[in-house]
C-alpha cells in the first residue's frame, strides 16, 4: 500500500443509497461495490446539495453549493469564473479528466463576453466544467417533436454502436434504450414508455452504455503515464430510461423489489410543494403498482451490470498496481423515489430521493483503521472536491470549496464536523410551480438535516419537518405541530446562519484577509493620527525623515 | 426638455448626506447641489450597501449587493465574470467611461486562469470594473516604510503637477495634501497629519485635485460625440487627507461644524463591535475636539469647493445642450462620522457613515411634476445601475442587478417598493476584529434599516437596534431590550430572507426559467409515461410514427 497518487472518482447516475447489499438490499446482490465497502469506509449519511443531476453535480464539481454556484437546475449554464476540482486539482499538479457526464450547460454568454474561445485549451476548459475529456457522454439523446434534448448526447456512442452494426440514425434510442415487440421483433419499444422496461434492450450487454463508458475509463487509464491524475469516470447509469440487455433485463421481479414506503396519511394535508409532486403526471405514474413493478425491476438490472463493471474495473485496477496507488470513490448524484412517498424521480429531500451511497477506499496505510468500516458523520456531495485537492497535495481552499476534506474520517482522526446538511431544489422550471402559480424567484426548496432531524423550507409556505429517529421512513410531516416549534426554529436559525455566509469572497482567503490588519500605515495610509509623534517610533522616523519638495 | 440621452454619474468620496444646504446644513453652502436638487429629486433615505469604498462602490457598479458580488472590503479583487455597470449599458447601446475613482482591485488570478489579457478591450474593461479609461485615479498616492500602497494612485495627476512646476517626485503629497509649517515655509506639513488640516494645501485652487478632475470631466464631454454616454466622475473629495487649498481652507471654524452627535451612555455596554471601534486609534482621534475642530472646517472646505465645481461644470452643461440631455446624479460611496459616536471615518451604519447625499436630474418632461421635491423611498447604492439601464434602453435584469430602477419616483409613479434596506461591513481586515479576536469568516456585519428601525446583526454577537423614530440620532441601543424583542424576530426574520435571495443565478432570467416549465416531453424526454396512450395526442403521432432501425 502507497499513499494514493490517483483519483477514480466514479459516480453513477440516479442510485439510491439503498439499493446495493453492502447497504443492506436483500436481494440486490452487488458483491463487487461491496469489497470496495470493505476495504473502504462507506457513508451512511452522504447527501447531495440538491437532487437533481445538474446542480447536484454543479456542486459536487466545484465543491460549493447550489446557492453559491447558482447553477440551480438541470441546463442552469454555470457562471464563467466558477471554479470546478479540474482547475483546483491541476494547480496542485494533477491532471483531472472526464469519461462520461456531467450536465455541465456552457455560460456561452460569459465566454463570448469575456472573449474566451472554445478552441483554446482554457476556453475548452471552461466549457468543459474544468475537465479535459477523454469521452463526454451525457447519456441523452432524446428527440422529440420540437427536436432533440441534446444535439450532443451520446455522440461518440452511438458512432461506435453504428461502427459495430447497430443500424439506425439514434442506435442510442433504438437499440441501447428499446426493446423489441414479441408480436412483431423489427417494432420498436422504446424504453421512454416504461410498460416496456422489464424487456430486452436491443443490444449485447457488452455493447450498451455502461461497459462502453467502462472501456473508456480503462483505455485511459491504460495509457495514461506516471504524472498523477484524477479520472472522473461517471456513469449515465441507472438513470431511465429503465431498460437494460439481457440477461440484466430478466434477473429481478416484482418479488425482489424493496416494499414500498408510502402511507395514505402523507396524501392529507400534504406540504403544498410535496402536493404538487404527489399529484403530477411522475407521481401519478409511479404511485401505480404496474408501473414500480415494470421498472424496479429493471433499475435493479441496470445496477446489477454497474456492478458487474465494477468487478472488471476493479479486477484491471488490481492487475495494473492502480488499486494500490489510487483513491476510488463511488456514490451518485442523487436517488430514486420509485413510488416511494408517492413520488418517482428525485425533486424533493425524502432519503430515497437526496442522500446517496458514498463508498471511499483510500490505498494508503493510514486508512487501514477504517477498513470496511462505515461512517455516520453528516456528509454532503461538496466534501469530495477538498477530499481530492489534499490528496493532490493542494493547499486547502476553504474561501472558495464550501466541503471539508473527508480524509480524516477515512483515516480514523477525530475531526471537528458540521451538525448539519444542506440541500436545495430551484423548482421554478418544473411542473409543479406552475401548478401551484408560484413565481420564478419563490420557487425554491432548501433542506437542513441533522441526525435526528429533516426540515425543509419553501419560500411564502409552512415548512415541512420529520423526526428521523420516530420516523426513519419520513412519512408523518411535523411542520405544523406546535410540540416542535422549537426544532423547526432551531432549524430557520440555521438555514439562516448558513445562508448568510460568505460564499462569494473568493478572491481573497481567510489567512490574506487576518493578514491585512492593521497594515495600513506601513504603506502610507494614516488614518485618525493627529500628530506625527502619535505614530511607533519605527514609522515616526519614516515620516519625519520625508524629504521637502523642490 | 427632452429624454435623457446620456448619463452623468457623479459620485463624492465621503460625503455625508447633511453635509450640505438643501439636507439643512446651516452654515455650509452649497448652492450649486441645491439648485440640481431644485430641478430634481433628493433621496433622504439613500443608504450604500457597505460603509466603506471599495465594498460600497462594487455595489454601485454592479448593482449588487456586497453578499453577491464578494468584493467585500478595499482592495478585494472583484471576481472575473462579475459584470457592471458598463457592461450592461454597452450591451444596451452607451458607452461607460470613468473619470476619477473607483477603487478597483482587479482579480488578476482569475484574468490570467481565464487568459484574459489586459492588452486587450475585454481585459482592460474586465480590469477597469467595466469602464472605458478616460482618467482613473483612485485619490491615493500614499508612501511608507513598506512602499507605496497604490503604485498608479494619482500617477496622471502627478504628471499634471510636475508640468505645472510643482517639484517633487509625489507632488499628490507634498503639494496638493501637504501645507507649509509657518515657522519654515519650505517644511511639509503633511496633510496626513490631521492637526495640519486647517492650513492652506501647497496649491492653487484649480491645480487641486476637485477642479483637476471637473477639467477631465468636461475634456471628455466636449469631445463625445452623438453616441450616447454615461460619464462616472467619481470624485476622491472631501475623503482626506483632510487638506484644502486657500481660500476654502480658511472658510469655516469649529462654528459652523454641526454638534457633535455623541452620548455617553453609547460607552456603557456598548455593542462589542461598536465598542472595538471606539476604542480603536481612530475613534479615539475624533473623540478629541482638536481633532475635530481641526478637521471638520477642512471637509467643509473640500465640500464648498465640490459645490464650486459643481457651478462650474453645471455651467458647462447648460452651455453645451448638456443639461437637458443628461440624467445628472450626485451622491457619495458613503459619509464620515467626524466624530459623532465617538467614532471616525464610516465601518458602521450610524446614518453619518451609511446614509448619503443622494440628488437626481432627470431632464424629461415626465420628471417635471417632481423637480424639487424630495423622496423618503428606502433607496440603495444598488439602484443606480438598473436605473442607468432603463435610461439606455436596455430590458432590465432583476436576475443580475439586485437594486430597482429609480425611474418611477423621478416621473411621480407609483410604485410597490422595498420594505427594508441592507447594508454589509466585512470587518475582517481591521484592527477591531484583531482586538475582538474576531477570526476572517465571523467579522461581518449586517444592516437592515426600514422607516423606523435599524438593526444590525454581528456573528457570534448580540443584535444592535435603533428606534429612528424615538431616537433618530441614535444614541440608545436596544438591542438587548425584551420589549423589543419582537422588532429583532421581524429583523432577523429579513435578514434571513434576503440571505437566502437567489444572486447566483445569475445566467438565466426568470422569465426563460417560467418559459421552460413543462416543456421536456417537446424535446423526447418523457418521464413518468408508461404507454404512449398517455402522451397528448400531438405527441402520441410523433412516437407512434418513429421508423423502425435497421
Amino acid at each position: 500500500m502507497t499513499d494514493a497518487r490517483n483519483i477514480l472518482f466514479i459516480m453513477f447516475d440516479q442510485l439510491r443509497w439503498d439499493y446495493l447489499s453492502c447497504a443492506g438490499h436483500p436481494h440486490l446482490h452487488t458483491p463487487h461495490i461491496d469489497a470496495l465497502a470493505a476495504e473502504g469506509v462507506r457513508f451512511t449519511r452522504a447527501y447531495v446539495q440538491s437532487p437533481v443531476c445538474g446542480a447536484s453535480r454543479m456542486s459536487f464539481y466545484t465543491g460549493r453549493y447550489v446557492h453559491s454556484h447558482g447553477a440551480s437546475w438541470n441546463n442552469v449554464p454555470l457562471k464563467v469564473g466558477e471554479r470546478t476540482m479540474g482547475d483546483h486539482l491541476r494547480e496542485a499538479g494533477m491532471d483531472c479528466w472526464l469519461v462520461g457526464k456531467t450536465h455541465m450547460k456552457a455560460d456561452d454568454e460569459g465566454m463570448a463576453r469575456l472573449g474566451i474561445r472554445r478552441d483554446t485549451q482554457i476556453g475548452a476548459r471552461v466549457e468543459q466544467c474544468g475537465f479535459d475529456i477523454w469521452e463526454r457522454d451525457d447519456g441523452l439523446r432524446a428527440e422529440g417533436p420540437a427536436g432533440m434534448y441534446d444535439p450532443k448526447g451520446a455522440e461518440h456512442y452511438n458512432a461506435y454502436l453504428r461502427a459495430r452494426g447497430y443500424d439506425s440514425a439514434n442506435p442510442w434510442h433504438d437499440f441501447a434504450n428499446s426493446g423489441r415487440r414479441e408480436d412483431d421483433p423489427e417494432e420498436l419499444a422504446s424504453g421512454w414508455f416504461m410498460k416496456n422496461a422489464r424487456k430486452a434492450a436491443a443490444i449485447s450487454d457488452e455493447d450498451s452504455e455502461t461497459p462502453y463508458m467502462t472501456t473508456r475509463a480503462i483505455e485511459f487509464m491504460a495509457q495514461a503515464g506516471d504524472d498523477p491524475w484524477c479520472l472522473h469516470l461517471s456513469y449515465i447509469k441507472p438513470h431511465w430510461p429503465y431498460i437494460a440487455p439481457a440477461p440484466y433485463n430478466d434477473m429481478y421481479g416484482p418479488q425482489h423489489m424493496l416494499p414500498v414506503v408510502r402511507d395514505a396519511r402523507e396524501r392529507q394535508e400534504a406540504h403544498p410543494v410535496f402536493k404538487a409532486f404527489m399529484d403530477g403526471r411522475i407521481g401519478r405514474a409511479f404511485s401505480r403498482d404496474e408501473v414500480r413493478e415494470a421498472v424496479v425491476p429493471a433499475y435493479m438490472g441496470l445496477i446489477k451490470q454497474c456492478d458487474d463493471q465494477m468487478g472488471r474495473l476493479f479486477a484491471w485496477l488490481k492487475q495494473t498496481g492502480r488499486w494500490d496507488d489510487t483513491l476510488i470513490v463511488v456514490t451518485s448524484d442523487h436517488g430514486d423515489y420509485l413510488g416511494d412517498h408517492w413520488m418517482g424521480e428525485k425533486d424533493l429531500f425524502h432519503d430515497p430521493s437526496v442522500k446517496v451511497p458514498l463508498i471511499i477506499r483510500d490505498p494508503s496505510a493510514q486508512a487501514d483503521a477504517t477498513r470496511g468500516t462505515t461512517c455516520e458523520a453528516l456528509v454532503e456531495g461538496i466534501d469530495l472536491a477538498p477530499t481530492f485537492l489534499e490528496i493532490a497535495g493542494g493547499e486547502a481552499r476553504p474561501h472558495i470549496l464550501e466541503g471539508r476534506s473527508l480524509l480524516p474520517w477515512l483515516r480514523g482522526e477525530t475531526s471537528e464536523w458540521r451538525d448539519y446538511v444542506v440541500s436545495e431544489y430551484d423548482y421554478s422550471m418544473t411542473g409543479a410551480a406552475a401548478q401551484l402559480g408560484v413565481p420564478a424567484r419563490q420557487a425554491r426548496l432548501f433542506m437542513i438535516a441533522d441526525v435526528r432531524w429533516k426540515f425543509m423550507h419553501a419560500d411564502g409556505m409552512r415548512p415541512q419537518l420529520f423526526d428521523l429517529a420516530e420516523d426513519p421512513q419520513e412519512l408523518v410531516d411535523l411542520g405544523t405541530s406546535a410540540e416542535h416549534a422549537g426544532v423547526i426554529a432551531l432549524m430557520y436559525e440555521r438555514l439562516a446562519d448558513w445562508a448568510r455566509r460568505p460564499s462569494q469572497r473568493t478572491t481573497l482567503s481567510d489567512a490574506q484577509a487576518e493578514a491585512r490588519r492593521g497594515k495600513s500605515a506601513d504603506v502610507g495610509v494614516l488614518i485618525g493620527i493627529y500628530d506625527p509623534d502619535e505614530l511607533p517610533p519605527e514609522q515616526t522616523a519614516f515620516y519625519r525623515g520625508r524629504p521637502r519638495p523642490g
